[in-house]
């Protein structure tokens, strides 16, 4: 039997009563449950699920494990997906940590969002230069200091308050809510993508929008975020003697490794970042006069900006050209060097294997099949060219394409409404530098509308040192997640 | 009272029966005690005595501690010197390892000669690619490994166990024995050269001979080592960013510090292993026609080398040139970079402030002063050109000067006879392409002779991952010093 939405109405006001929105009661209610908030929120960040490290695996499991109760708890229909393994560099397997989906289905007729979150982090260690312990949440003037405060815990936990919120005042969700919570984020979603793919039409078949909460504003301004860049991440790994040896020892007899690495890492970029790899930056669709305006419009300290990161010169000197290399062109980024000695000290080894790590954010129209190949074969052309007698192999690690939205589609159109009524100001239209991997495939498989709504601070410092999230962006974050379910309940009202 | 050589005997005579010199007895009792010295040097492998750790100083001052207590036990007459404290680069100071000296006079109008060596070892760690824990002796197929079980902490035990010997068959030993091991040769013999200097009137005023153990045969066959490389060893630190970044949120708007430092590592060398930067080829002395006839006479298997090193082709297909270059040529060799990514995984990070270790091998006619300003002018002016905003600092870190004796010296004829009665052949005559920074400051500051008298195998993989000794060189090694005692005091007769 089909209802008709009234008679559906009727049914829930049969057995209890349900309160229509107020948004004030919700603001009430969160401003007087910030504390439970913040200890959720350290509970969290407390679990080192740093994906990246294989040692870290267990944690990783167990922070699946936590976010499925928490859904539980609040009365969600959770399943933890199993999505296979991933194989390591030396031939080994380990288990992926399993995806957490939830429902909270109030109508099957009313429109249904699907929240998508991760809560695996990036590495984070005291002796890289943290004032705090990364794994132990400390607030200090008013910031939540801790790896994957920002990125993304606090967002995820954030939407299940908004949830939460509703509950508690017993007023029905405006929408349905469906998560979607993964623990690979940072090293490349492996595994989500078939996932995806293969609940496309269960899972995600009543869906009509995706949210995606895990980037932050450009300013002390809210924002919505219309676009992501991509990364191809690469792992050029060269091998020579059998073992590392003693420089003083071997060092006039041997083509050391690390003199060739150095040698072709020097190819990929010119000193200004005009990136040298044949083909990278003809495949770049060209900027237009209305993005070009787009930018021109953005009010953006650029003196700001250079103090924040404390540099006396930025790579760009004009505004324009500064957030379209940001957010529209590519970049490559060397991150470092495993293999060779990279403690304190003054060690004289020869490495005898070492491996170097860098990427390329990846932007419109670029594609990361002919990406990785344009690298592999530049890359192995100019060892080449050394005569080495060591081996260079050039993997592509990670794959991850652009994102690209409609800021005219009315998910954003919502998003500003629901940005104006908690904030009073109209939110930056931005882009976003980093990759959120899993966009792309959302668009791809499931055709749905995406939006992504940060509620992170400019100065969160995600994937650095002393991450943070202010509490005032994880309390007011909350009730804009609330005033957005609202917001995109009224396109439905509006399209029906 | 001075008594004469005859009357000192005479006293000797008086109190205790002494034996004149029994080669065999002293081999019997060698092979009788070869698991006692094993056990010995298991026991100093297990101290984790790595000096350019700072963490581990508290290992390196009880390795100090343990050095003094066995030479105390022997009966010798034993100081621990403080040579001061240590500069971090965070401007911390840090109290160095004492110095322990130890005397053991059996007649003052006896030759005197000082045995010279270390007891702090390079870094080890089992995930570097050992077989075996590092700092657990492990025997397999006769040889014996472990984390500076050949450099130098079995040539240190092994001359012990020579004095022990003479002492242990009540023998009078055939010239006064004084010691002086330290413990920060792996990072330069900081405050040795100033004690050095210090007692240069006294502890050595008596010392005729200056010994070093501290190096390793070129072949199966015993050799005798009469020149070592210095070794000025730099950091090239680039500073940017205040923090690490984001390399997808801010890569594109800043000029990384990773760029740059790659930017000027490759203008270090060719990539044939030519060095660029100016002024470093043309200091070094020109290759004389007899020093090029005795690299020719050298037994050398090239292929083999190649072979142990697992490389498919050397830096020089001639045996004069790849000796020459091993040994009395500079070179340079990048060690790593402090500051990067350096783990497995895929962090996505733009690294703020990286550090470039790498050295350059010194030779005659070298000078590390000169050469401090040759690298630092060039990587500026090389840095300059790339107009960054970033800040590049360097620094060298050690300064260490080559060292070459004469071949035709007495030590050197004593040191064949020894080595012709012990293992029935010629030595080989060698060098040494790695660098026994104190080799040189003993020879300037007390202007004794000075040989090096390695026991370590060709095949020992100092510095390396799996670093051994064999058990056939740490006993056999022991009766080459207990010959070698009885050669030196043959130098003093045919002298007076």
């Amino acid at each position: 039997m089909k209802l008709s939405p009234l008679s559906c109405v009727s049914v829930a006001l049969a057995f209890s009563i349900v309160h229509t929105f107020r948004y004030e009661d919700l603001v009430e209610h969160v401003n007087s449950h910030q504390e439970q908030y913040v200890e959720a929120l350290r509970e969290w960040v407390a679990v080192e699920s740093d994906s990246s490290d294989v040692s870290k695996r267990a944690e990783l499991h167990r922070m699946m494990a936590m976010t499925a109760d928490k859904l539980r708890a609040m009365g969600g229909n959770v399943t933890m997906a199993d999505v296979g393994e991933q194989e390591l560099p030396d031939g080994r397997t380990l288990a992926l940590p399993k995806v957490v989906t939830a429902e909270f289905i109030s109508d099957p007729q009313k429109t249904t969002v699907c929240v998508y979150g991760h809560v695996d982090v990036q590495p984070g260690k005291l002796e890289d230069g943290w004032a705090t312990e990364p794994y132990n949440l400390t607030e200090i003037n008013g910031n939540l200091y801790g790896r994957g405060a920002s990125d993304n815990k606090a967002p995820v936990l954030a939407w299940m308050h908004a949830v939460e919120a509703y509950q508690a005042l017993n007023m029905e969700l405006p929408v349905n809510v469906k998560f979607i919570i993964e623990g690979m984020e940072e090293t490349g979603s492996n595994g989500l993508d078939a996932m995806i793919v293969a609940q496309r039409d269960t899972f995600f078949s009543d869906v009509d929008y995706i949210i995606i909460s895990d980037c932050g504003w450009l300013s002390p301004r809210p924002a919505l975020t219309y676009g992501t860049r991509g990364n191809c991440y690469f792992s050029a790994e060269i091998e020579g003697p059998k073992q590392d040896l003693h420089s003083g020892v071997y060092g006039g007899t041997v083509i050391e490794p690390m003199t060739d690495l150095i040698g072709i890492l020097d190819t990929l970029i010119s000193p200004s970042g005009k990136i040298l790899i044949p083909g990278i930056r003809e495949a770049v669709a060209p900027l237009s006069e209305e993005e070009k305006k787009r930018y021109q419009d953005i009010e953006f300290d650029m003196e700001n900006y250079k103090n924040k990161l404390g540099v006396s010169q930025l790579m760009y000197n004009d505004k324009v050209e500064l957030l379209s290399h940001r957010w529209r062109y590519p970049t490559v980024s060397i991150h470092g060097i495993e293999g060779a000695f990279s403690a304190s000290g003054t060690k004289t080894v020869i490495p005898a294997k070492v491996n170097a790590k860098f990427s390329i954010r990846q932007v419109p129209d670029m594609d990361p099949a002919v990406v990785k190949k344009q690298v592999t074969e530049y890359l192995q052309s100019v060892f080449a060219r050394r005569k080495s007698p060591n081996k260079l192999k050039v993997t592509m690690v990670i794959g991850a394409k652009p994102w690209l939205a409609n800021t005219h589609h009315v998910l954003y159109e919502a998003g500003k409404k629901a940005v104006k009524r908690v904030f009073n100001v109209e939110p930056d239209m931005i882009r976003e530098g980093g990759t959120i991997p899993i966009a792309r495939t959302f668009q791809d498989v499931t055709g749905k509308g995406l939006v992504m709504m940060p509620i992170g601070g400019f100065d969160d410092g995600m994937h650095s040192q002393n991450e943070k999230i202010s509490r005032y962006n994880y309390v007011e974050g909350t009730k804009l997640f609330i005033a957005y379910l609202h917001e995109v309940a009224q396109i439905q009202r509006s399209r029906v």
